[in-house]
């Protein structure tokens, strides 16, 4: 089995190509050969089958097309500007998260031989905006309220259709905000829901610009990376004309996340979080979702983190050595 | 006030600029300029005002640019490759559907000086497939079953990401099935809803392809031509973030359809009608939604057609002079 991922350099991309390193197989196929793309070439894995690594902007010419010729029989494409640059940067953002996943589509398309691999597409909740229910169902109408949440709901649409006409078999899996993100704090309204698991854990402080009464879905690296392989492996079959599917997740208040440091590393770290509101911030994020009711993924036998404490401990065994 | 009409040649856009060279007026501003575009140059009306007639195609490179340069201030899109023709030619479908509406939002917001005008973008009730429930909410999740229906949901979103971003001030009003179309059958899965009633009042027999007991959402052409008149002149600020709506309509069987005939051309009428099952039109018409609770388009002040009778009668008094 060929397995391609494009933006593999990215957070997710590496926690992937590491899972798939590991396993040396997706579901129950050997993998022979996994193509690794980002914009600057990626890290190959240790792994036990072949790997080549390539920098490449999906949204350059001839690139989709030359990627599509490989015949990979999984795709994973997991390349995205983020949501404040996509705001940031109204044209790159339309070029990267809208016609590059679209020239891929159409390549996969334009080879024109029956080649019908399976595509998996990382959607996301900012397909969601205000005003929502408290508990969001899988009926409910995308609103995004980004420029980024509009093309992810734009790429579900397209995907869906590329599947109701044979050309591919795909699946768009809408990713729960991840935490605790690894690495330094950015610049992300939502930087701050990992941040005040993670610089405590890492005895440094942490602000946190909201209050701890605010609600939102959340999923752990470990659990997304599982999603991702639960939709490459999966029967499709199952999803009949609706490919695309908000994940499971753990809804939680920022208290709930608090609590679960304590539990995890006592008062003393809890104290490292300093509330300091910050209403532009809160302004954002008081419109994002607070939960799901995920019931078509859930039987599809997607399967997220038991609770918030779950994602502390994922983050200390994956990221802190236990 | 410049108005521009987009597809300005079809059954919708001559009812259009007819309504609008009878008024003179759209909502309290006279018209000072009309320009008509599509792909052979239109008719010009009878009408008080200027008036251009263009043959252009919006996916051509420039069109869109110079249709912006001359800052309309209402410009209606109601071009568009229909569903079957999207259907049987993915290209032409995307480039018609998607890739020239795109372009006129690029063209306007490339014009970058605060010119920002209301743009009615014609979306459909084909943004919507199946499963659905008995009555579709404001709120329910676009899944369309077709390419056409997935090229209108995905303008949808652009639409209203242009429109937050304040590029232009947009707002899409997804219309029912239009009833009566005047003119002749077409090849379209729907066409007989329309030419059951319409054959049989011009003396002629009409096939009847499905069971009497199907439901569907109508509007007549005048109720179609009201929302657009509506849709043009109504404060957008009541609407929020959320630009696209559902348009109030009939929900309606076969069988009401046909007692409507009854009631206004008697049983004679109603003999006209040939009832020959049609397999793969039952399949395809199967799916279609049957009913919208459309609740923010009434609540805006969009006002369809009493009745099943009441879309008999415009088609009476509109084209068979009464």
């Amino acid at each position: 089995m060929r397995v391609l991922v494009i933006g593999a350099a990215g957070m997710l991309g590496r926690k992937l190509t590491e899972r798939l390193a590991n396993d040396g197989a997706l579901g129950p196929d050997a993998i022979s050969q996994l193509s690794l793309v980002d914009l600057a070439a990626p890290h190959p894995p240790d792994a036990a089958f072949a790997v080549d690594c390539t920098g490449a902007d999906l949204s350059s010419p001839g690139v989709a097309t030359r990627l599509a010729a490989a015949r990979p029989d999984v795709i994973f494409h997991l390349a995205a500007v983020v949501s404040g640059e996509a705001e940031a940067d109204l044209e790159k953002g339309y070029r990267v998260n809208l016609d590059a996943p679209r020239t891929l589509l159409d390549a996969i398309r334009g080879c024109g031989d029956g080649y019908r691999p399976r595509v998996v597409y990382t959607s996301s909740i900012a397909v969601f905006g205000p005003p929502l229910p408290d508990v969001i169902g899988d009926d409910h109408a995308t609103t995004p309220a980004t420029s980024y949440g509009t093309q992810k709901a734009m790429i579900e649409l397209l995907l869906n259709d590329h599947a109701r006409r044979g050309f591919l078999d795909g699946i768009g899996i809408r990713l729960p905000t991840i935490c605790v993100r690894p690495g330094k704090a950015n610049l992300a309204a939502s930087s701050f829901f990992s941040s005040i698991i993670r610089e405590p854990l890492d005895g440094r402080d942490a602000v946190l610009p909201v209050s701890t009464d605010l609600r939102h879905w959340f999923a752990s690296p470990r659990s997304a990376i599982g999603f991702l392989i639960h939709a490459a492996t999966l029967d499709t079959a199952q999803l009949g004309d609706r490919r695309c599917l908000t994940m499971p997740g753990v809804s939680a208040t920022v208290a709930d996340e608090i609590e679960a440091l304590r539990r995890v590393a006592g008062d003393d770290a809890v104290r490292r979080i300093r509330h300091e509101p910050d209403e532009t911030i809160m302004r954002i994020v008081g419109g994002w979702p607070h939960a799901f009711d995920a019931r078509r993924a859930d039987a599809l036998g997607f399967r997220a983190d038991a609770d918030f404490d779950a994602i502390v401990r994922v983050h200390v065994e994956d990221e802190l050595g236990g």
